[in-house]
């Protein structure tokens, strides 16, 4: 059996009692490492489980899966999935490649930021589509998600931004000469997403985004100790320090009611 | 301390560690039990937590929430919510009632059907807003569902559609004679929520929803043994047995591969 299961946002603490007890039961345990990260290291969540995890960086997933699918059929395998297996990043091709093998699957869900995200106080239900910010380079500054938002606040719609983390990528240096050297990781920060969308607003000039913007910036989200969720101006927030990763940024489309701080330990600054 | 607590979707093993830490923290422990259902019965949860659940009705939670807020800025007492607290039902009055009250709040997370519904293969990114259908009455159909459902076709965004819950309810009769007589729980089926689809379809007549209109129907998502998926037109879906509840209903924008079945526990019928 293949157990595809969802770690939730925070600490060791936040899996299941079902992905618990499935992982007790594997012989093999495999933690996806490349598109999130909870707060903790790999170690607390090893000695939580007494279990070792083997890292699955984006190319055993996609280039070795066979390994990690290894005589699945007769013993028990887990692949942990911070927040949902099927939330922000989905591990479809596992799925496919392991029925290709008639491997059996069982699929334990967990929060993710898609959904949790509904602590802010904007209801679910008012949010458009969910884009990706990635990082911008000197020449590459993708940027289908501006049409989005407009979309977006066109029907009175949130967006939930997710921002671009780059976790054991190579430069195009070592890319192209093949040297598997990594750069440090890196996740986007609320304020080098705002300045992007202030630079994609630049060129299209189509008063998507403006200074005066209201926006929710969120660190952190899911930690009951120091989760920050703080709702101003884009400028406002572009001034704020949102703390160590993961940051995530909502446009807010409208504001029915002033929003509030669900939880005292967290900072929820009215900026405006 | 409140703590508000996701209990995920399916059944008592579906709740975090760290929910189940606090629950058994608690002097009290609250059930919402008038949005959502997970598919056990109370005294199950109850066995699983060692402690005696007390059931919070709407009229509990709307009118009486400072009984249930009792002494909780001393002692520990616990709110549950099928899913996630700010999923598809928010508790944002009973957050801000706490707040007057100085009392200390912490969120738990947990999925919820706004993000496992990733699990039918559509990714979550191309979902436009979520909308909820409501049963419909002789004299009241309300219908802004629809046009919402031809917003999202209209960006290629795929709708998860909500079926409506009925628990505790009055009848009209009762209700106006101020009897506390309820009618027995009602589900909205996905066949239900297919006619009435059609029905507004009728009324308008813009060609949102037809019988060939590709959907997936989905029923007891997060049950690792009798979840089903399944994916057809709407009229082969309205033929189709979904068994017991909770049901809902995706309007699929456009199909980039042909989906999969995600778990051989489950039956997804290639109806087309």
């Amino acid at each position: 059996m293949l157990y595809i299961i969802g770690l939730g946002l925070c600490d060791e603490t936040d899996i299941t009692v079902k992905g618990l007890n499935a992982i007790k039961s594997c012989e093999r345990v495999y933690l996806e490492s490349y598109t999130s990260m909870l707060m903790i290291s790999r170690e607390k969540l090893e000695e939580f489980y007494n279990k070792k995890l083997i890292l699955a960086d984006r190319e055993m997933v996609e280039s070795q899966s066979d390994e990690i699918l290894l005589n699945a059929d007769v013993i028990n395998v887990a692949f942990l999935v911070v927040g949902d297996p099927f939330g922000a990043t989905t591990h479809t091709d596992l799925v496919i490649r392991a029925r290709e093998l008639n491997i059996s699957i069982t699929i334990i869900h967990n929060s993710s930021i898609m959904n949790a995200i509904g602590e802010c106080g904007l209801q679910l239900y008012n949010f458009g589509r969910t884009i990706s910010i990635p990082f911008f380079t000197d020449i590459w500054k993708p940027d289908s998600f501006y049409d989005k938002i407009k979309e977006n606040k066109s029907l009175e719609l949130h967006t939930l931004c997710l921002l671009d983390i780059k976790v054991k990528e190579q430069s195009n240096e070592n890319l192209a000469r093949g040297r598997k050297i990594y750069e440090p990781p890196r996740f986007m920060t609320v304020n080098q997403a705002i300045q992007q969308l202030f630079e994609i607003e630049e060129i299209h000039k189509k008063q998507v985004i403006t200074p005066e913007s209201l926006a929710i910036g969120i660190s952190r989200l899911g930690s009951t100790t120091d989760q920050q969720i703080k709702v101003g101006t884009l400028t406002q927030l572009s001034n704020q320090d949102f703390g160590p990763p993961l940051h995530s940024l909502i446009i807010i489309a409208f504001l029915l009611v002033p929003l509030i701080d669900l939880r005292q330990s967290q900072v929820l600054a009215f900026l405006w």
